[in-house]
């Protein structure tokens, strides 16, 4: 007999568990398929252990910026005893999902789900076989790392960023890194600060090449990734890898030859199979093999949504939850909520913590505005100055004409959650004075921005109105 | 010949130096005159230094907590180095302070001011004399340690607050930390984590008796500074002292006796001598010998202000800013801008950060609000758990009929900055539903707390009113 529920997700990583969760709140009987891990790359391979991993490195590398200065003795880190903690952590943190999943009436089912019709989904589980009638589908089903052909992945001395911890406990001492968006650079400095020698290439003309990431973010934190002892070559690609007995040999595009013990291969994400049947219902695909979606996250057969690193878009985690809560209302209740990344942050946890958000001031030009950047550098910050934070700087993108606040991006020290202060500001009507107006702790970062707003703020008037468009910000209330 | 300006000034600690920024910004002229040293007690002796000791403390206690789980080695703090290495950067920031009024155009007078009348100073300087004529004064001299009669300083082995940093140069085993404010507990803080065997006592039943500060918030504090090896003991003031060669003996009122290093006398500020002549011109003082003022901060003398330290409140540097900011542009412009410090963030620095702001619930009873408590325990924070964070909550306080946003607590690592997030939804129109809708990168703290907020949002309108109030929350806009 088969089971019936309002909403089935298939996948519990970040997007799927946030899907139910949402669909569960929102009144709907909620079932949640997985067939490996709950939690997804996010909680297993991602997200938590990288935040754990860079916040020891951090320290790290904070204490060594103190040696000489006011802090005697020397740390090293130790990447076993680390990533055992880190495991045990984790698994307490799992041992938590299913029970908080029954306190909100989720049903969790373990096993292979495939959709027959976009109504029946059979489970192939440990436990024999389920059939569930479900009124609407969430695909959450994650992908893969995206393989590069002239640097082939045999699991061991050449491995995809999935297998990031089994690498770190490899304890390599030479390490190419191949791919310089945000998993490239934020394994880079792991690696670096545990002692390893890494060589990161990257085969665009600059890290971390998101629209979101202003030019001057790029650089700053590819000097001090390098000032830090990373290798970067930009510009270039791996041409041919030989693996052998202890190491790979790899040559590069530029004529350049390197020897190294392993090989981390962080170049993006790709599609993964559709081991789940949603291509036999039809359900559409962009030309990359992710899962088309509107904007309400439906794909093109009704009543079937895509969530997270299925479908196109930023494969964040921060993303994925977004989508999860789209999705999850929209599934529940029929309703026909919008995604929005221009508000999602997009956060990096490496040798200088990075938090972007909105527009940058290219992005901003090009939606119309007339952008212009307070530029905050912690050089000038108190703060910064007397705990030793290194390079930083907060840039605030706001409409000259109007004072909306469009964007805004933080490298430096406490980065991750100073992001959600300027989301909150380009979600306020009041714009640059939402942040002006504010008392704030005294030394702060936050003390830097609001009074670096001051000579801007003088040339404008509060009552200028300002313009919010769906799909960028859209007028809160 | 006499000097001319708009507005004068009378003291360069963070109230006057914000107070003559602001003037300045507003367009007038401005003077500013300082006997001692620029920065005032802020920069030189308390916030600054504070923040940079209680950064390396707290690397301290951060790495020691991964002892066994990820850093190997031994730290150790030497304060001297550190000592020497803070004051270098505290000369630093010194120097910049007149460049960076002279861009405003501000004078910097050096030298002891004295009121003739209410628009005429005398300032002995160290080139002779000078006669400033004002349209609008401000003071802002600030206040003195407030003594105890039972243990009188002597400025080496029993030392007040204003001689933190001496007294961490010398080093002492065994010091008695006397008070159970902010200023205490931060340095009990620090002398223990920098080797020092610290008790601390308070003539109060709990530490940080301040009404923004919730029970809860003190309780946690308390039992995590014991656990750092503190001894607290409340309830208890100091009978008896006696100096000898050596130290300290101290007969405490419960009976109890102890002998000690040396002494930190921290029981709050007194006000200080009346050497700038405004009595004479009539300015009114409370009850303490503080300068009364109005809501403006003007004084009961017309176009006399007071900010900081001078005056009655809260005595933080964040409210002497705040009332710099209020008190430069009513001298400035003429106008009424009232001050209000339910929008003052409170930060301490210690084992644990705290930032406080708004109504804690006890207040908001009091204020006729049917106040709630959204409770986030670091335990269940992803971040906190992975970071090693240690003990920490948030407390969100709101309306539980409108979800209007009245206040919070943050104790725990990133106190100081996520305070302010709470801030800017109590000044929100749209209360819980604007920590709520926002993004959050992930895993952060700010993630948990828009995910904390679900439940308590189900049960409530968006459209309800919500009552703001002049003196506790103005509608913004």
């Amino acid at each position: 007999m088969a089971k019936t529920c309002d909403v089935a997700v298939i996948g519990c990583g970040a997007g799927g568990y946030q899907a139910a969760v949402t669909a569960a709140r929102c009144g709907a009987r909620v079932a949640l398929i997985e067939r490996e891990e709950a939690g997804g790359a996010c909680l297993n391979r991602a997200c938590l252990p990288k935040k754990a991993l860079a916040h020891v490195a951090s320290l790290l590398v904070q204490t060594r910026a103190f040696a000489g200065r006011g802090l005697e003795g020397g740390l090293h880190g130790d990447v076993g005893a680390l990533l055992a903690h880190d495991g045990t952590l984790r698994d307490e943190l799992k041992r938590g999902l299913p029970r908080h999943l029954k306190t909100l009436g989720i049903e969790l089912i373990v096993g292979h789900a495939h959709l027959r019709d976009p109504h029946t989904i059979g489970v192939a589980g440990s436990q024999g076989f389920a059939r569930l009638e479900a009124r609407r589908v969430i695909l959450a089903a994650g992908a893969r790392p995206r393989p590069l052909a002239a640097c082939p992945v045999d699991g061991d001395r050449v491995v995809a960023i999935d297998r990031l911890i089994p690498l770190l406990a490899s304890e390599p001492r030479r390490l190419l890194c191949v791919g310089g968006g945000a998993a490239g650079v934020e394994a880079a400095f792991l690696f670096q600060t545990f002692g390893c020698e890494v060589t990161l290439v990257t085969h665009g003309p600059r890290l971390l090449a998101r629209p979101v990431v202003s030019e001057r973010a790029a650089r700053l934190l590819e000097r001090t990734l390098g000032e830090s002892g990373v290798t970067i070559h930009k510009g270039v690609s791996v041409a041919a890898t030989c693996v052998d007995g202890d190491g790979v040999t790899v040559l590069f595009d530029d004529g350049r030859e390197g020897r190294f013990d392993r090989v981390l291969v962080a170049v993006g994400s790709a599609a993964r199979a559709d081991d789940i049947g949603f291509r036999a219902l039809g359900v559409q695909c962009d030309s990359a093999g992710f899962v088309a979606t509107a904007e309400t996250l439906e794909t093109s057969v009704p009543g079937i949504y895509a969530v997270g690193d299925m479908k196109g878009g930023p494969m964040t985690a921060a993303a994925a939850l977004h989508d999860g809560r789209i999705a999850g209302e929209n599934a529940a209740l029929g309703a026909a909520e919008r995604r929005n990344y221009h508000q999602v942050p997009l956060v990096i946890d490496s040798v200088l913590p990075l938090g972007a958000v909105g527009l940058s001031e290219d992005m901003a030009e090009r939606a119309g505005f007339a952008p212009e950047v307070v530029y905050i550098p912690y050089g000038a910050s108190a703060k910064a100055r007397v705990q030793g934070a290194g390079p930083g700087f907060i840039e605030i993108v706001h409409d000259e004409e109007t004072g909306q606040m469009l964007g805004g991006c933080v490298v430096g020290a406490g980065a991750d959650e100073l992001v959600h202060l300027l989301l909150a500001a380009c979600r306020s009507r009041r714009g640059l004075w939402s942040l002006a107006d504010l008392d704030y702790g005294h030394p702060t970062y936050g003390e830097d921005m609001g009074a670096a707003l001051g000579p801007y703020l003088a040339r404008l008037s509060r009552t200028q109105p300002m313009v919010f468009r769906p799909g960028i910000y859209a007028r809160a209330e």
